[in-house]
């Protein structure tokens, strides 16, 4: 039987720490970033700019911390694990952000879909997911493709990589084109080096990659986007989740699903 | 020869007063909320929980009057007709809006794609579209249909109508169904009551319609719905475009057509 989305977020409350890629398959998991109410406007810009990377399904405004996608969740615990900045520094890493969030009342936080969210639809086509497959998390990487700035905030996209059989690319773009709201088709497929990844194996986040004979690799747009941009842009304090380690919503993929 | 975006904003700015419907058709019409800075993030989260009546095209930052949708721009002087509103009243109506914003120079612009932009392609399949046909402005009506609040902001959603012809509805939904960033598909067919609309006659903003034998009334969410929420919500200034009279843009109605 399939883990409800309060399931998931409760085993995650009571200490699951790893990646949540193939948790609570159907449902929409969400990336994290939690600013001070004084960046709201430049974040929430910094998104609209940048939907590919940065497709908002949620805003939590400043006291808020139960996602209106997510009856009785809580922001600050229901995330497997948290990374705290302050002036664009990781300064830490939590299972609970409860205190971080004590300290700085009045943020905002975005809830931006994430490709965790399509994976269900590959596998349901028959396309391998080989992170899943490897029990790994997926690999991420910075690219050199700058977002359209906003405001106080600019950086360049950080994109997830899958890698896929020759012949099922098309069909990997066909199904992940229909969830524009959890970063829909690819930016980019094969040919790493023009997007400015030198090296597949030694991907920027997440776990190396798993690459079969036969296999192109294909970038999507990642939901850790923002993190790159509140490094590259010193903003004075944040909380993100940690990469790979999402937000369980209660929300259906169908819902997204265009 | 169709008009430039560039020639329909020089006609305009050299005295032009009347509503854009028809003019420059394929080209992005939008609508103007111009509000300061602290109220900005407000209006940002307002349109993304109601990207239906509120899908936004572009944000202007403060002292930015070019629009990036639109080369050599000015937003001050580019619309046929700006409402200018105090604590949510409007106290204002001018063609010129420059000395507003010399003393508001904060401002953050937020243009939200138009309904007029898919008239043409009603039109372009046979479909009459009636106010154009009369010389008239389009009919709009406040609806009591509530909008997703955010923030200070709250209100209900305004609506165009269209009446078009019982044999044709279908189709006039198919097409601006492809324009999701100018509204899309209607949000209401026939029986004004149920929205809350007494009297067909009667628009809020607009002219009376012109409704043949055999027509439906139908309802596209409408770019005016930000102005009932600075009213409602008592927004202490604002700028907005008069209803029907838009920002043209340089942007081909193609580029927003899925």
């Amino acid at each position: 039987m399939r883990a409800t989305g309060a399931e998931a977020r409760a085993r995650i409350r009571s200490g699951f720490d790893g990646p949540t890629s193939g948790m609570a398959p159907g449902l929409v998991q969400a990336n994290l970033i939690s600013v001070p109410a004084d960046w709201a406007f430049d974040v929430l810009l910094f998104t609209q700019r940048n939907p590919k990377p940065c497709p908002v399904i949620d805003v939590l405004e400043p006291g808020q911390v139960e996602s209106a996608l997510a009856p009785y969740s809580d922001i600050r615990t229901d995330i497997p694990g948290y990374r705290i900045w302050n002036n664009g520094e990781l300064t830490g890493e939590v299972t609970d952000a409860t205190q971080a969030w004590a300290e700085h009342p009045d943020l905002v936080s975005f809830l931006i879909g994430c490709s965790f969210t399509f994976e269900n639809g590959l596998t349901e086509a028959g396309i391998s997911i080989r992170h899943q497959d490897a029990g790994r998390n997926v690999p991420m990487y910075r690219t050199t493709t700058a977002c359209a700035p906003a405001g106080r905030i600019s950086g360049d996209m950080v994109v997830s990589m899958r890698p896929i059989p020759a012949a099922q690319v098309a069909e990997a773009v066909r199904i992940t084109d229909r969830f524009p709201a959890v970063h829909g088709a690819p930016v980019h497929i094969g040919e790493p080096d023009q997007i400015g990844i030198a090296d597949l194996s030694s991907p920027d986040f997440g776990d190396a990659p798993v690459i079969e004979d036969g296999d192109i690799p294909v970038f999507w747009a990642c939901g850790v986007t923002p993190q790159a941009a509140i490094q590259a842009s010193g903003v004075p304090f944040a909380i993100t989740h940690s990469p790979g380690k999402m937000f369980i919503t209660d929300e259906p993929e169908d819902t997204y699903r265009r």
